[in-house]
């Protein structure tokens, strides 16, 4: 059923004067983002876009919209996010786009449209840019999950519009973008009162929604807008100021070769035959400014921001246009003491919006690579800057090999931005994830951050495998080997475990407990086979279930 | 691929007496668990268990062992668990039975050996009874996965045994009974580490298994019998003593109707053709002992060891032998009163080691309903008893429907053992994750403990729906043809999400993280299809991969 012409590689750049489904416009502190999908604009061919409805393309501008809000608005203190048609706010994801598409597409955009949805609560419980759904008619499956990623919402009350997630009733799928996890953890809505909403096609309206809560409010149609005006102007009350003044994300420019894209900083480098690619990292040069304003005054093109944009770029590069390549090569190149000036200057001035901003950025971006279905090996070589933000790239790697050259050291630094500045999505740091057998090695790691050669480092346990120069070459050779001949799926099961000891939270359960059991049921027969009930979704037939529970 | 041939039912009754693969013998404080699989006894023909391979027959009666040594032998304070083979402690759950077997098969024999270990772990954890996995040559894949349940491991080192996870290299599936989870969260393995353990076939062992802490200790045959014996004999002298004389688990009798299954006081009716079930317990009559000793007199007869020991019997009987029923209709017949002070005798004689092992055994049995993937409604009609203990049940259900008649008032009741003897997976109480969002209403019900009437249960939030004898019999049927009408699969994965609020632990990620990806795996064609690494595993040809990472 999977069909195996290659279509069109995705792109992410996207400008908010060029959106086609959102308008994304500022009045002080407040913002309004406005879903107007154009039915005729789909990312691909194949299907309309009708109601609101929504496809990779429509969220890879919502992504956009988020991060530029953040860093070209941090006057911003409430998002109101709402639509421009009269009676449906949003019908979700758009199901013909979902029944068309490979496993693996649904898989990714699934992923993608988590992570957009968690980087608005990130903005919200780290930025102070606080979202408000104000949902101005039928809000149905992923339109009500993007409602569930926003702080507060608001329901027009017209007899009519509800919010629902008909995902199991109509389409025999899970509502897979964090909505079963928030109704319960985040909202808390009793359990049995979301079992029963997440099994009635026509979702809750009313006082009922409010009473289950499912919304904070209902307000008729004339008295909507002032409800929602009165709950914005709440909400920027509440969160505190910051500057008025951003920093304008200017496009990032990518030269693409044969089998290689080079952006300033990043190099991304395939090479299909072996289902291996290399994502090299440039890292800072040295004599950067160290002051706030210093550091404005550089704005997109300050190392740490342009260089995570642009591996940003290349990790959904990677997911979206690359399915085939199994493993990447994580290499770094520059100067180990740079680096660590670098984290001294974002820890000295931490506080400032804009240097939390880019620190913030950095941690989505590695949370990005923790959740990325692919292996990663870091390579630690002479010249290579594995250190401090850096090293959290090794950190994140399944496995690290340093070379031991006695006469060219590598080198990898450790820096107090190991110590919470990039939490995972469960929470933990990468270090106190490597450490969790010894907490208190990794408080004394922490606590005298510095410089290891690989015999240091190999002691304290900061890498996989040291190997001297007669056997680096091929140990880094046969493990690659191996790795890429392994079952894909197997590896993406093992990762997804091994990468995340510790207890979970809300976040680290969507991708879990809820994307796990989702990408289960969207390779059943009763979902996606002949007769599945996402194939047969708008067709005449009914669906037929093989009803042997699992 | 699946047959729909029906194939006889499995049982589970066992006794040590007639055990086809363990031995199971008793030295005082010390117990011996010796697996001794004979590979012309599957449960089901098709397959040989050569090299001490398991199937669901083996680990049957495994968890008959295990409980028996809590009831029966409370004076064991450590069982090694030991190989009678020369050089193969265990290969592993089978893997022909494995490839032979439907989905539906794969997911519940890995659900109850999950369940299984975790028993393992509650035994160590809650009744003194500490494991030591004496592995006396290799130990493979689910044969590690069962030392790694134990607290701990010793390895004999013969230049050739080693422990292994060759789940992802060999058969493109992973350690799905609990390894991956234990590996990382409860022995702490640096997780690169378990990485590079995880994708070599051959394993670790010797000194490397103990620098990476897969076991704890490596001896040489000559030293091996002296090493497990040191290590037994210091986990008995560091648990405290119990009893000397135990409690036998006398054998349960079931008459089997044409549909029905009828224990002492529970009894299962299934509707086929409507895909429904109804399992009624009836509750304990009054004036029952109060005091330990009359109630160890009573033995296995006592009523909540009986009532539960038959409701866990038909929640198996379920999962296993009755795959197309979708709905369970929990029923309780019988006296609220009686249930209270049934409740309050368990309270006071908390401390005592048999009421301490009959309340384990019930929070076991919950927790195997709060796992088992079908829909639980429970039925709250007058003459019921869904009270205390058995007010459990409907909280664990996925909905409760009370009848309000005025004329035969139903009521439900509350007591303290609803306030942590019976947690779920994941810690919390059930009381708790009804009320994730009012945390003080849940200590106000527990403070108070009282029986409620409709009116009552309805405003404190206990029941799902109230409804009078007009409407509550159509809103019931209308509820139930629902249910049976939609995608088994969706809900599954809706159940799953839905009964878990809050943080997950490593119990829970077991059957969160773990069991959802490898159910996923068990789908993909990359395992079982024709050419999948599981379907060719120990045939001449290569496995051919789809190489497209999702």
């Amino acid at each position: 059923m999977e069909t195996s012409t290659k279509p069109d590689p995705v792109t992410f750049a996207r400008r908010p004067e060029t959106y086609n489904h959102w308008k994304l416009s500022i009045e002080g502190s407040l913002a309004r983002l406005v879903m107007t999908v154009q039915e005729d604009k789909p990312l691909r061919p194949g299907y309309r876009l009708k109601l609101n409805s929504y496809d990779l393309g429509v969220d890879i501008e919502l992504y956009d919209a988020v991060q530029r809000l953040r860093f070209e608005h941090p006057e911003v203190r409430c998002v109101v996010v709402t639509g421009a048609n009269d009676r449906v706010f949003c019908a979700g994801a758009n199901i013909n786009m979902l029944a068309g598409s490979s496993h693996a597409f649904k898989v990714n955009f699934c992923k993608f449209t988590n992570e957009t949805r968690l980087g608005i609560e990130d903005a919200s419980a780290n930025s102070g840019q606080r979202y408000l759904a104000a949902l101005n008619g039928v809000c149905a499956g992923g339109g009500y999950e993007l409602a569930l990623a926003c702080d507060e919402i608001v329901l027009v009350d017209d007899g009519n519009s509800a919010v629902s997630l008909p995902e199991v009733p109509l389409l025999g799928v899970l509502p897979g973008t964090g909505g079963l996890t928030r109704l319960v953890d985040k909202r808390k809505v009793r359990r049995d009162l979301a079992d029963m909403f997440c099994t009635v096609a026509e979702g809750v309206k009313g006082k009922r929604a409010v009473a289950w809560n499912l919304v904070d409010e209902v307000a008729t149609k004339s008295r909507f807008a002032e409800a929602v005006d009165r709950r914005a102007r709440a909400l920027c009350a509440a969160s505190p100021a910051r500057s008025t003044q951003g920093v304008v994300l200017t496009p990032l420019e990518a030269k693409h070769e044969a089998d290689t894209v080079r952006w300033k900083h990043v190099t991304l480098s395939i090479e299909r035959d072996k289902r291996v690619a290399t994502l090299t990292v440039h890292g800072p040069e040295a004599n950067l400014p160290g002051d706030a304003a210093g550091l404005r005054a550089l704005g997109a093109a300050w190392w740490p921001l342009q260089a995570f944009r642009e591996l940003d770029e290349a990790l959904l590069t990677l997911r979206h246009n690359e399915e085939e390549i199994g493993l990447v090569l994580l290499r770094t190149a520059g100067d180990v003491d740079a680096v660590l000036a670098l984290d001294r200057t974002l820890e000295a001035n931490a506080g400032d919006w804009f240097v939390d901003e880019v620190r913030l950025f950095i941690a989505r971006t590695l949370r990005r690579l923790d959740l990325t279905a692919r292996s990663f090996y870091a390579l630690i070589e002479p010249g290579s800057c594995f250190a401090g933000t850096l090293f959290e790239l090794a950190l994140a790697a399944d496995r690290s090999y340093m070379l031991y050259d006695k006469d060219r050291p590598a080198s990898i630094g450790i820096s107090r931005m190991n110590g919470g500045a990039y939490p995972m999505s469960h929470g933990m740091t990468r270090l106190q994830v490597r450490y969790l057998g010894e907490p208190d090695r990794a408080h004394e790691i922490l606590d005298e951050p510095r410089v290891y050669d690989p015999t240091d480092a190999e002691e304290a346990g900061l890498v996989t495998v040291v190997a001297d120069e007669i056997d680096y070459a091929d140990e880094v050779r046969v493990a690659v080997e191996e790795r890429v001949s392994l079952s894909p799926d197997a590896l993406t099961g093992l990762e997804a475990n091994l990468r995340f000891p510790g207890t979970e939270n809300g976040d680290s359960k969507i991708f879990a407990r809820l994307s796990a059991w989702q990408n289960w049921i969207f390779q059943r027969p009763n979902a996606v086979g002949e007769r599945g009930a996402l194939t047969l979704y708008g067709k005449p037939e009914r669906p037929a279930f093989d009803f042997r529970r699992t």
